[in-house]
């Protein structure tokens, strides 16, 4: 070992056929024991609970073989029907193998069983959470910043919804209560003031912060209704249809914006929605960009959104601004070098190439946009980032981060008895988050694989690399293949667009086919070949994940791929349906161009013998 | 074994001296040979991608040394830090040992990572939710319910107030999309239907039914304003003040019950506070009753409140009613008998004998009030029920269960991607929820626990009630003790109130002291020496929490103890606040007189201890 020693992530997984099971299982065992001797050593003078006595009794006995049977169920009805991540033949959901440091921290600290939201009852945890929350900061370059983990990512962006609407709905509190602090504000104005004044004066107003607050959303529900809307691209999540209803703002103030052929919320439509809105009177509550769009990977341009943000600011119209990066966050950290800076981007293929990111030196990743876009996420107010996503941790966890951590003073709430007086504690995360409880032990799960990974080009950026170089391995392949030949008949694979990020989505479509019901049939039929509920998942050997794009979600945008396809507009407008298929690549192994030899021909003619039964 | 044999429950427990390590550790391994040999059998031609050559790697072994590094800081950050809950020394929150069931089955289901949410990526742990969701369905007695894991019960508490909030606002959108059928009905009326009616409207028009949801609140901001106010009792949780603010009604239109002397909701007040809302014309939303309180474990008079309802309901005023069990829910177990069906009020003392529920066959609970109570239950629209709480299982486990399955059309949502067509599937989860992402392994974990032990008394019944009689052995220590003798002076100790469920609340006075700030100083002091805080955990002795009762929630509900303790109630006029010592009774094993009798010794030297340094 050295100082040139670098991270070998290898060494992170329990791998595809369990080639580290000694290494995983001498920590599991290692953590075991720890536990063990804590509980033993905890007053060493206290007998037995559990005596032999009691263990020799029949009763004792009967319910240790039950508790067993019961174990033996379990594992029996997993092996039977879960699906097989840890393959590089699953090409599906945005789900792989999880890291080592992520399954054995949720493991070693469930032991334990702490509750984060009360530092009371979690110390160890709470500070790691305190910790990781800093590594989101770190990751974001948000110096000012606060972050913790939640229980998925549809809860982040309702915290962001909560944040949003709280903050722009006090200025009118303020006009109620601190009338001088606003004075000569018109309506329009006190609903288009900028976040950041917003928070400066809330945290003026300190010894009237809880009367601030009792006239502004939180404790009114008449103060909802004139905030504005709330906008999207059409590829939003559908947790933001679910945020906009259970905040309160409604589902009719969530406005999707249309996308390019990128699949990105197109600037245009962005800026004349946002003008045809002002026009009307109707402010602007907040927008979302989406770094790593869930069904496509696309990112949106967000520095060229901050722009466009920042010209309204100068004609006094203000708005939020929240980043979807649920699935794309961590890939923020490929662009940071080991001291946490955004890498120049005359730097980058050099920084890549000292840490071994990519295998094909000329890999041509990133684009000038998704090179901006990233470098532009530090202006959002806050962004969600999912550790379950692409952190590899296991579910649940997900997370939001936030620019200015004195906005949580908006949505914040104490309650006596968790939250202890006169202590020094890392954060009440009770009262600034929506979660009652907490496992300590997800937050010990994303801390140790962060400890392990920073989340710079030297840790997490080489994880993000491979799963970036499988995706574009298998874009290439799937580009240059043009068609199989099945039964004699070509059948042609056209993928949607090149990877903003690691998703491949994919159509086939039989030679001379124009009718888009049939293309759509093929698609679905192959899925349902290639997924989880096919007959025999030993003996498949490719699955994958599916996913629709109706004229409803996605206006025209399909129309690019189709007429690649061959399929003529007046189908779309018939069908107003297309199904795809959905490559996640988050195998860590893709990247390699052995694996890749070895795996995809394998993917390849389990395909074609699919497609022969259903090509005739 | 034999049919005679029933379940121990000390075989499911590691054990304050890890007396069941050898059974876990066997366990343990065995899942996970199970899972490392299924990744080596999913196409066992392929080859090995981390290989040997790899694994000789410098980087490699760096790697694994580093993440062997990380987890030997981990082991020392818990074993440092961690709550001793594992010891029945420990008398504080609503914390002990989690049961085995419950810990590995998070393991062994967390190394498959299945995602509940979408039943495509969890086949196995979504058959598991949908086994436990019909445990709750039974123990709650809902012939026609729906139940499921949720983060938390605060998130349960959310989602109650969502079905309530979109149901009510229901008839309005009924009658703008289908007047016929409301018609004839005035405002009024419209906001005061019975939720069963609006549901069986909502299913008529099933065609129509998006059309209706678009016209709801869940819509319009607009239409949740006028839906009134949401009432609790004064103990409430502090999630119903977030949930307020979350949901969009305001925490203005939370509306706190007084208590009786009991802590429990005052039904004169309650009745006084729907009439006069009546009166002014503002309708009741929703009501909430507490099965478990807090910071009391209070069980509200379930029963008394529906005959309320009942009485109101044929005055044409209908509310949603909401349980909040999330601490008390398992508690219901107790009174089921093998085949589920509550046991009638005069066989009680007998079951309860056949199945060992008490070492005191004289025990003297449940109280009338408490029996009717939990019978009464199966009434309420919805109740919230942790299984991290009662259920003995690890965070973050947190539950709900609706009385009539079709409520959930009223918050569902459909996103292409997640929910496959055409697959016969238990539930489409995240259409329903409101995370987005979830643990299948926290399914695994409580279903695993309900496996074993049935939700009646023959299996959860018989650790609630060890935990009650651990409670009651406390609360009658602490009524006969009245005073510890400290340097020579008395130091009174006197119950909250007896307990209706497992909980202990006590208050500390010094002989003659009258002075509110001086007692509640004292009972701080000694919460600081026996907290997770105190210095040196290794020789604590006594572990506890408390809590805080302030005019502000409480009103003069704590006139009764402080009367008790000689306080005058000028002190409480003046003080305005309570500081108390609580002691959640989970422990499984402090119902066993010769673990009491081993144990409440050591407590009661180590509380005397302590108060020597702080009465002098």
């Amino acid at each position: 070992m050295n100082n040139n020693n670098s991270l070998d992530y290898k060494a992170l997984f329990l791998g595809p056929n369990s080639e580290n099971s000694n290494a995983f299982s001498e920590i599991l065992n290692s953590l075991f024991q720890d536990h063990v001797y804590w509980r033993k050593n905890f007053h060493p003078e206290d007998p037995d609970v559990i005596t032999s006595n009691v263990k020799n009794n029949e009763n004792f006995k009967y319910t240790l073989e039950k508790m067993k049977s019961v174990f033996d169920d379990m594992s029996k009805r997993l092996r039977e029907n879960a699906t097989p991540w840890h393959s590089p033949r699953y090409l599906g959901h945005m789900n792989s193998e999880t890291l080592v440091p992520g399954l054995l921290g949720y493991f070693g600290a469930m032991l334990y069983n702490l509750n984060n939201v009360a530092y009371e009852s979690s110390e160890p945890t709470s500070v790691m959470e305190k910790e990781v929350g800093e590594d989101f900061c770190k990751l974001m370059e948000y110096p000012k910043g606060w972050g913790h983990i939640c229980a998925d990512g549809s809860i982040a962006n309702y915290e962001a919804i909560w944040y949003a609407r709280n903050l722009k709905s006090l200025p009118f509190a303020i006009e109620e209560v601190e009338p001088e602090l606003v004075k000569g504000k018109s309506k329009w104005e006190l609903l288009n003031m900028p976040i950041e004044d917003i928070i400066n004066i809330l945290e003026l107003s300190n010894n009237k912060m809880d009367i601030l607050k009792s006239h502004s959303a939180r404790s009114l529900a008449t103060e909802i209704q004139d905030l504005g809307v709330w906008l999207v691209p059409e590829t939003k999540h559908y947790s933001w249809l679910k945020a906009a209803d259970i905040l309160g703002i409604g589902t009719h103030n969530l406005i999707p914006i249309k996308l390019d052929n990128h699949y990105r919320m197109n600037l245009t439509e962005l800026k004349n929605t946002i003008d045809s809105y002002i026009s009307k009177g109707t402010p602007i509550l907040g927008l979302v960009a989406v770094v790593g769009t869930t069904e496509e990977g696309a990112v949106d341009y967000v520095d060229k959104i901050l722009e466009l943000k920042n010209q309204y600011a100068k004609n006094g119209i203000n708005f939020y601004f929240h980043i979807d990066a649920a699935y794309g966050g961590y890939a923020r950290s490929i662009f940071l070098d080991e001291n946490y800076n955004f890498i120049d981007k005359n730097d980058l293929k050099n920084k890549f190439a000292e840490n071994n990111i990519f295998y094909n030196k000329d890999l041509n990743w990133p684009s000038e946009d998704i090179y901006n876009a990233f470098k532009a996420m530090k202006y959002a107010d806050s962004i969600t980032i999912d550790p379950h996503k692409m952190g590899y941790i296991p579910y649940s966890a997900g997370g939001i981060v936030i620019k200015d951590k004195r906005m949580r003073d908006s949505i914040s709430y104490f309650a006596s008895y968790v939250f202890e007086k006169g202590v020094k504690v890392p954060a009440l995360l009770g009262a600034f988050i929506m979660e009652g409880s907490k496992s300590g032990a997800a937050a010990a799960s994303v801390w140790a694989a962060h400890r392990v990974l920073p989340l710079n080009v030297t840790g997490y950026g080489k994880l993000i690399g491979a799963s970036i170089e499988g995706a574009y391995n298998l874009y290439d392949y799937i580009s240059n293949k043009k068609y199989f030949t099945v039964n004699d008949k070509k059948v042609y694979v056209e993928p949607l667009t090149i990877p903003d990020f690691n998703m491949v989505d994919f159509v086939l479509n039989v030679e001379g086919n124009k009718d888009l019901n049939s293309l759509n049939k093929l698609n679905e039929d192959l899925y349902n070949l290639s997924s989880i509920f096919s007959p025999d998942i030993y003996s498949n050997g490719f699955v994958t994940s599916h996913t629709d794009f109706s004229m409803a979600d996605y206006s025209d945008s399909p129309l690019d791929i189709l007429q690649r396809l061959n399929v003529p507009k007046e189908e779309w407008d018939k069908v107003k349906n297309l199904t795809l298929l959905r490559a996640c690549v988050l195998s860590p192994f893709l990247n390699d161009p052995e694996v890749f030899k070895e795996y995809i021909p394998k993917v390849e003619s389990n395909i074609i013998r699919k497609l022969s039964l259903l090509v005739k």
